[in-house]
């Protein structure tokens, strides 16, 4: 399976650079009789959509999606989905100064060890700009999942070094920055502003939060829920760690401290008493809330004079001016979420395969 | 392609519960033409041995690897290599008691909510005792990398509160705890005894470092070198966070602190000037070390009394006592590097297909 | 992985419906630094396209390809080849009265049972259009193996009764009907007149014959050239037998008569005195010629009444009018050679992985 | 995905040789909840058993198959089926002297052109015995698609010039050539009796048919029932043609003859009229029997004196001795029927995914 395609049975496949003429993604595997229109994936879209605080590049792509195929009289057919977004505001001549010189923390160094040359073109496949392509396609997942009753909340818990302390749902999609917390925004504004000044930029931290999943997604030993959202999350561009519940801190914790007691509620259901594990356990998900988080390195483009070299190995000293946000981050917030619907829609088909009397439901 | 099946050319598929007659590994798509003994194997599965120190468990499995198939006087025939590990050493009736209770921490109530029901003896499927069959597999890969010049060195960072200060590679096959800092093995010795009278656990932080490795390993978008690591890393169970060089650190960078600069070396090759992204950028091995660090969570099983529920429900105190290691860190290294070896062999064969140029060389 | 998704390292995955807004395909693998133009594959598309002869469909599509991604400067870049044909030329109003009644010999009954309802308008995704998308990947493909010496030959054997008995393949070419031999394109000619008088169509059968194959191509046991091959033709509508080699003729032979032996050339090479196996034994290529054929069945639209039923199972008889080719042999010859150069391309690169003095001549 | 591994949810991978110590097959995705014990499938491997009559190898092989996991208490856990067959009697003296030469019909040069060399052995992995995994996991799969009442009729159309021209059912396990009518079985031994006297052997033709599958199996475009079931049947070594329905017949059909009609059953049912299809439209299942046909190609081991070539070139008369089948056809039955139940069990697990209703009716 080519690398440019995730999934099992519910599987995307990304295409296209981001000066070519336009790029895209394939939908296979979508359930037949979903709801869809052009609109439902445009609202996650205009979450990543730059311009909308002066910490985010100036480039004005509308990123209008257009559905190619698999959608009949409102509804999926069950049939390959093809989405593109075509780039309409790509003025070539902005990057043709760094054709040939490797910017530090890109990936064009790698480009041209891995094929032997590369399409230079505002970072061509390495641009940020294929996630348009990827959230495109977790707006149908995410689509899928609200039929079962699973929802997302997706927001900031830091930029640079100011974290949130509060946590109010109603204040991510208030400010620019998806904080849930109106005055750390305002603190990392602040601290953004500076970044500019400096000619630097800054990274931070996205959690997803996973409300509504059955308990029995995920499948041992290596498509583990955990495991498979882990490569999801570190696939987006500038991720260096991802976390599971707890994460990096259980590693001080005790045993006791660590475990999630089980116990019954009202209704009967067993249901945990904590929740550590961040919903997921031997790689299933233990119907609790899914955690996750995603550290972002800070965007690699920055202004400030740096030292490099060219293809052809002259030492060099770069500056990258153009359109460039001093943080991803927030752009960033639906991208992690649509990386987790895409596993989460797999997760959740796949697992309707593995009890002989589910498949007695069908076919009985 | 099934949950217990890894890789896209170099492929592994482990099978096998805990208490079964036995668990292995089936190896398709190694390349034909290299040495393998079952000796090269049993060199990894002696790594993860128990026994070795007082904090792992007593439980006196010889591990004794049998190759079934795909080798032929000595070397791989390019034919599936199958792997067999007999279980010698299993008790069941230490387990009679816990058959029908949701021990805290582990995949039990999940393992019945996915399946309807599950093998509890000594964890069925969701054991540790897999990995056996995953480090035989790696050992393959590793022997495959070691060919082209890749190598491992893979440490225990910390164990609970206790982090390692100094780096001294040859100390860390000296002391039982895999650390590479004497005064610090010491001192999470004292810890571990301490959980032990405690009849708690503890977890710690796994760190490896791969060298050697050729720039351009990595499938751009999903099949990013960091994203299929950080699947196969999180896919070993109780590992609760990955981190890919700097790692979480890099969130409150500034953008010059974590780029890399690129120069030359004096025999003309391009190197990075620093290696805060750990070998990989834009998801493609950029020809430094890559290190990674797996946050291991404690071991769950433990002997002090925790609240939990039976399948039917009735609220329950559980202590689990039997052969359980209060740390699994030290034995877990082996693993990490396991899956890292079969991530990387498989990317090393996947990307010579990515040049006409190699394409040539081979058919030419 | 998806149902549209084919091959495991050059993958390609097609979207589209007949009448949907357009279709595509995306191929995902293929090496960089392989040349290509629009221009390459409009060639093979126009060797598909209708209009050719009085015995295709009037519909005029112009059939032309755009290159949406993974080209930069004249070579595939190593990144996703994305390929978009436009439906220009479709009057839904044609397909109207066949909304909810099923075709004989058509999968509008099938589709309403897999999906639940279907996307009508022309067969939708089940429509013979679908193939445009294959051509266009496959002319790729065909590139790629073009640059390793691999060639193909493609014509049609026969129509309804008239098989050829010549074979010139100069004429292959010159009449409409891709047939090797100008007298039974002419009888197939007349036979095939008396057809469209009788309100009726024709089938036929394809021979595809693959010159410079290196042997060693095909992994066994499932993967196996042969069965992939056979997976690749049969999935082309209407065909409905596959052949290797002499096909269906051994099992009458005995085993000395079936056999090829083995002598070697004036080179010294090693080659087989006759080619019975069609290029493949044991899975794998020999060196010979590799030689397949494809039986394809009548087109199933037709205008003579026919006994069928609707959705809400009344019994009615049907009369299919409209753009309709009598038979669709002679287009589906470029849909062969597409789906035989697809397996190829895959399994050549795939082939490369299989000895480690390959990859050691890559990494050395 | 290795090509040893065939199946998207419901998985095989198979290993072993033919002199190694073992052979075995790795079933993963089988669902939760079957019945299963180890006689389940013997006595699927005692179909395929050696020395049932004269016209077999003498070479005794109990084949007594092992599970090695995935089941508990006499039901799978939904984790991997690890099945083992010990290799008992392997003469391996029988086989040295055509260690380097490289026998007519077989893939002796294949291997060695494709791995640089090979386990010469018996054949090595290319060895017939290796379909003794396929068998065992056919016989998983055979008795989960028996669970929604899918069951198979496999049995001899031909050998070598002796077709059967009667069809008794109850014929088929009263002969060892396992064909439906008692004097084409006769007549067909007498032809095996010359063959033997002559030092030659015969192929023939195997017919599968499948009863009871539900409409809407199979996934457009490349994952076509049929084109699945050709790969699975091709990939049985010796098949050299694969036929659906009434296969190569209907070339010389007109569309109407070719079509099958729609109605009504009693029961308001909507069935075909016919089944020249064969169960299969627009490559998925219409319902009706699915009927398709493996053309195998004469046993290649052959006593007769042949002319071939030693690994080092040299020019060489080899007659082939040992115990070697005239015809394999008979024992090949289990094996056809087995890759279709492979292929089926896969389908159907798939097709669970492919509606929304569906996955609401689980989760719901």
């Amino acid at each position: 399976m080519g690398g440019s395609t995730f999934g099992r049975i519910f599987t995307v496949s990304t295409w296209g650079e981001s000066h070519g003429p336009a790029l895209g993604a394939v939908v296979d595997g979508c359930p037949a009789g979903l709801s869809l229109s052009e609109e439902d994936i445009q609202v996650f879209l205009d979450r990543r959509r730059p311009g909308k605080s002066r910490f985010s590049t100036a480039r004005n792509e509308e990123d209008k999606v257009q559905i190619l195929s698999g959608v009949f009289e409102g509804k999926t057919t069950g049939t390959p989905v093809s989405l593109m977004i075509l780039n309409k505001d790509h003025r070539s001549a902005d990057y043709g100064n760094i054709a040939y010189t490797y910017r530090p923390g890109h990936a064009d160094f790698c480009y041209d060890q891995k094929y032997g040359f590369r399409d230079y073109r505002g970072g061509g496949r390495s641009s940020a700009r294929e996630t348009a392509a990827r959230v495109a396609a977790g707006a149908i997942a995410a689509k899928l999942l609200k039929e079962t009753g699973v929802s997302f909340m997706t927001y900031v818990r830091s930029i640079g070094p100011v974290s949130t302390n509060a946590f109010d749902p109603d204040e991510i999609s208030r400010n620019p920055l998806c904080m849930p917390d109106a005055a750390a925004a305002e603190e990392a504004s602040r601290f953004l502003e500076k970044c500019i000044k400096d000619q630097e930029s800054a990274g931070g931290v996205i959690e997803c939060r996973i409300s509504g999943v059955p308990a029995g997604l995920g499948d041992p030993v290596f498509g583990k829920l955990d495991a498979v959202l882990s490569q999801a999350v570190m696939s987006v561009g500038a991720v260096k760690a991802v976390e599971i519940g707890d994460g990096i801190k259980v590693t001080a914790y005790t045993g006791s401290d660590s475990n999630d007691g089980f116990t019954t509620d009202l209704s009967g259901r067993i249901i945990k008493t904590s929740n550590h594990a961040g919903g997921i356990l031997g790689g299933i998900s233990d119907g609790s809330d899914i955690i996750l988080r995603a550290h972002i390195k800070p965007t690699p483009s920055i202004s400030k004079p740096q030292d490099t070299v060219t293809r052809d190995k002259e030492r060099v000293s770069i500056e990258i001016h153009g359109r460039h946000d001093p943080v991803v981050v927030p752009r960033a917030v639906v991208v992690v979420e649509a990386m987790c619907a895409l596993t989460l829609a797999d997760a959740l088909l796949t697992n309707i395969t593995a009890r002989l009397d589910y498949i007695k439901k069908i076919y009985g």
